[in-house]
């Protein structure tokens, strides 16, 4: 697993700090807890630009929804007891919900209600964005224990024209070439999908913005998923299609398990290349999915007539660990300091990969004479050379076609190996860039 | 294994039936017999079109032979006993014999006698169509029994100069592109190789010839085996040449055994593509051979310079079950009405997947909403969605550029579950026809 | 395993003579040592050409070393006893070392000794050619042996400007194009690396100079290893890159273990196509090395803008075999006559290869009729046709564009099984060469 820097460690703390932050806010795919949290992210980089997109506006084949408040949920039993609380936990109220004040019977009610068999303990995660209902989540245990009875249901919630917000940051590089960073904001309450991306995504853009030079422009992107994703693309298709060389959802990269990939539909960009060697390099047990397994803005992004190089990195994937879309996916058992941290540390390989994956042509014909250079041994004796072997082969590869990133999977090394090593033979006149 | 409709099921019972009519006739590359078999074909596809290459003419590097008649043959025995004739099976004389009326020990006898000592109640199927000889064939156990003594081989026959008949027949459809489907009619009384080919051909042009419509035009040919394809070739080649799109050559498709591929030379054409898709769909024990153990006419239409895309679809491959080319290959014990049914069921999923192998392009930006044209379940939750994922599948491939063959094999779906959804989508306005 | 031809045994009992002969003479990338070698080579195959490059010229990146000449090393211990003598075996003196004549303690002497503690009878190889230090080699036991006291480090020898000697030799063919054998002459009193690839070097040239005729030109270089294929390069790098279509460089060939294959950069040229199938169907234990894993003239032959197609034979790959670079890697029990006539059978296998490697194109449409030209056995029955098998298929491959090493490969038989095939096919009219 990655060695962790000082500063990996401080930004996993400090990532985990705010997204205990921001754990209580009501987020959905519009409306104020969106707002606050888009907000609170500005804190870390202030350049970030909040913009709000009206209802009714087009979002490619969609269309942005009415804006939803709430401003109280509760379900109450026979007894008058408590049986479902958006004030106790966001997850209470199925997301969307339309208002209602009724008076049911068990079975009446019956409909309404939302829980998991299979995981007694957990309020499930539930969603009803484009047709008016309404309902609750309550623990399987809990549902149990339900007696017959009048139950009372009562939300006090208005659907209105609105806007959806979104955020994004443009870091301007050397080139207008981009580098583009996704991640998505409207679950309530869940740390792993998804707190841990958008906390992820902008500490990133802090360390990236701190860089004293950036040879790519990075461009971020924090948005409800799904409709956010395709009302950032109507507005920005022709900019992204232009310049984004490689681009990254970033999704449930708080918890400690094994990381995954997931390529972008045609599999074989720069980013599915230089994920997957970094991620080869680091974590011989990643699990590597398909385009069949996808399930986030990546199908917007990439799909026909996008065509996004949007590759997703994650540790457990969405829809893989048991705590997805649940109550259980907290910030003490699945999202950790440590997760947050490795994830940090592992996109920062990947950001730096991509720096420096220039093409480099040797300047001599045949194997330079590095000793005359001070770059090989004096003495010739079996094994003496193996610490030699790397630069070598970088210099037998390096034939003005091949990328960097083509060159480390020959010779077998990572890239941010490789990476010195170029900066020295430059030096040396032996390198030049093409 | 693939399931029968009703009419696949008769199908299989008029194939068997008439296969079994068909049994009696003594085929060869020419002669009556080849005609009688061509012409009782015909009552079942009246379009069928039956032709005569004159002895000698050229057929590519070969030139049709003269034609065989055979009016009796016969093999007895020192005390009178019938050893062998044509009249009890057709197999018991060589095919091709020239007449003979000789008196022979048993020592000159054996070079004219055939039999197989692994398969001692096997009467085995032997020819010498380009050299003139006489033989008769009988099961090994019968040889065993012949003592010292005279026999006397009679052989009525004939070379003489006429024709090499051969039939074909083409179902015009909206496009001049054909599917050829080839098949061979030279093998007396036995079954899999080949009354099953020839069966299965005409009652796959019946079924066609009857369809409302037909994207491609279909060509089937009914050839002796060999000199027969190339007196097709000589004739049609430049037809051929230009329209075919996608071939198969039929050969052994009646018993219950696993299904068998061989490749065309090209190996990649879309005749393999196709049948390898709908083989893998269909039976996971299909067994996948190489061009190197070709053995049929696909040595001629796959020949440099031919060079026509023509895979071969069996069930048992030829010269790989033990009835082969001898008289066990009957059908009663090896080709059945179940697997010429299945043989044919296969077919029509290959020509269906042929005539739905479109190139679509889905008309929306980003991942359509599928929502508001009730393609997708109003709630989202754990699970719910996974009743549109190939629909969703479909669409993220669906680039204008990949044919529906190919996005099938990469939605890991057959295609005849695509091609109703695509049906779906182009009503809704989200596909269109490339 | 390879069969030998009473020629390839002969000539391994040549090689193996030869090498013991070559044996005891002190060679270095430059001297006396490596002249006279050369000279001797020039006995077998007079029309060698013996080069000299002056002390200072360029080699591409490097500069061609001041030559050595050394007449005598003695290392002497405290009473007197010869530790290490250059007259007892070349291998005691650090190749390259300058001249001394001190008394040391043994602490003082340490930083010049080597020896190699886990093989405790070898005197290692040890080299240092381009910073001028001085040193003796010795076994690890004797080593141990050595007792406190002074010792007399005696080495008469001098760097002056000289030059730099190399042979080569150019068999015209038919074709201006070349094959190019390249092998290196640099190392003292060792067998496998490196007696063994000049002997084989030589006696293939020898071979190939005999032949009535050649397709192909063949370049032989015998060049001390690395300055010498530098110099060489130098010299003829542009008739090289026009000319060579396929070159080997030869390197520890007379051993008995299984084949290595060391691909070139490419990986896929002509050179490494060839190797590899006659490698396949010559020995099913061939080891197959990674560019990775290169160590001798091909770092040079096929570095970025020199690009040659250069792979390499090997029996034992050099650093791989105990024997490596000690002064165990002897003529007794690592070099064999046997060992040298496999190499030597198997390099002519190659050539052979390369020399039939023509592209055909069959001159009929459709399989061809074998019959009428003795080609195809009379009476057609169950595995009658097998012997015929290689035939057609290497007839239905012959399309005018895959070259004949292709179609073996398709086939699955050596192209030696093919290669009078082909000429019969000529003969018959049915083969065309394109």
């Amino acid at each position: 697993m990655i060695n962790l820097s000082a500063n990996a460690v401080a930004a996993g703390q400090a990532m985990h700090a705010l997204a205990r932050e921001l754990w209580p806010i009501n987020r959905s795919i519009t409306g104020d807890g969106l707002r606050a949290t888009l907000t609170r992210l500005l804190d870390v980089v202030p350049s970030l630009r909040i913009s709000e997109t009206p209802s009714g506006s087009r979002a490619l084949d969609w269309t942005v929804p009415e804006e939803w408040r709430v401003q109280r949920a509760q379900l109450t039993g026979p007894d008058g007891e408590v049986i479902a609380d958006l004030a106790v936990n966001n997850l209470h109220l199925m997301g969307y919900s339309c208002a209602v004040d009724r008076t049911l019977s068990l079975t009446e009610l019956a409909p309404h209600l939302h829980s998991i068999e299979d995981q007694p303990d957990a309020i499930p995660y539930v969603t009803s964005y484009y047709q008016r209902q309404w309902g609750f989540c309550l623990p399987h245990a809990k549902r149990l224990t339900l007696k017959e009875g009048n139950y009372r249901a009562l939300i006090e919630a208005q659907h209105f024209p609105g806007s959806l917000s979104y955020a994004d940051l443009l870091l301007p590089g050397d080139s207008e070439q981009e580098v583009f960073v996704s991640s998505y904001c409207c679950h309530p309450s869940m740390a792993n999908n998804e707190l841990s991306g958008p906390v992820l995504a902008i500490y990133l853009a802090k360390w990236l913005s701190e860089l004293p030079a950036r040879r790519y422009s990075y461009r971020f992107a924090l948005v409800p998923e799904m409709i956010g994703s395709l009302a950032y693309l109507q507005r920005h298709l022709a900019t992204l299609k232009r310049n984004v060389v490689a681009g990254f959802n970033l999704s449930c990269v708080g918890d400690e398990r094994a990381y995954s990939y997931l390529p972008s539909r045609a599999e074989n960009t720069l980013a599915d290349r230089i994920a997957l060697h970094v991620l080869h390099h680091t974590d011989a047990d990643f699990k590597r999915y398909r385009w069949l397994d996808r399930g986030s803005d990546e199908s917007n992004y990439c799909a026909p007539g996008v065509d996004l190089p949007v590759a997703s990195v994650m540790r457990s994937k969405y829809g893989e660990f048991p705590e997805y879309h649940t109550s259980l996916d907290d910030l003490d058992n699945v999202v950790t300091p440590l997760g947050l941290a490795q994830s940090y540390a592992l996109m920062q390989r990947i950001v730096l990969g991509l720096e420096h994956n220039h093409t480099y042509r040797v300047t001599v014909l045949g194997e330079p004479q590095l000793g005359r250079r001070g770059l090989y041994p004096q003495t010739s004796k079996k094994g003496s050379t193996a610490s030699v072997r790397t630069l070598l082969d970088l210099l037998s590869y390096a034939d003005g076609k091949l990328d960097l990133l083509t060159i480390a999977q020959c010779c077998e090394v990572p890239i941010w190996q490789l990476a010195p090593l170029c900066e020295r033979l430059l030096q040396e006149g032996l390198f030049e860039r093409v």
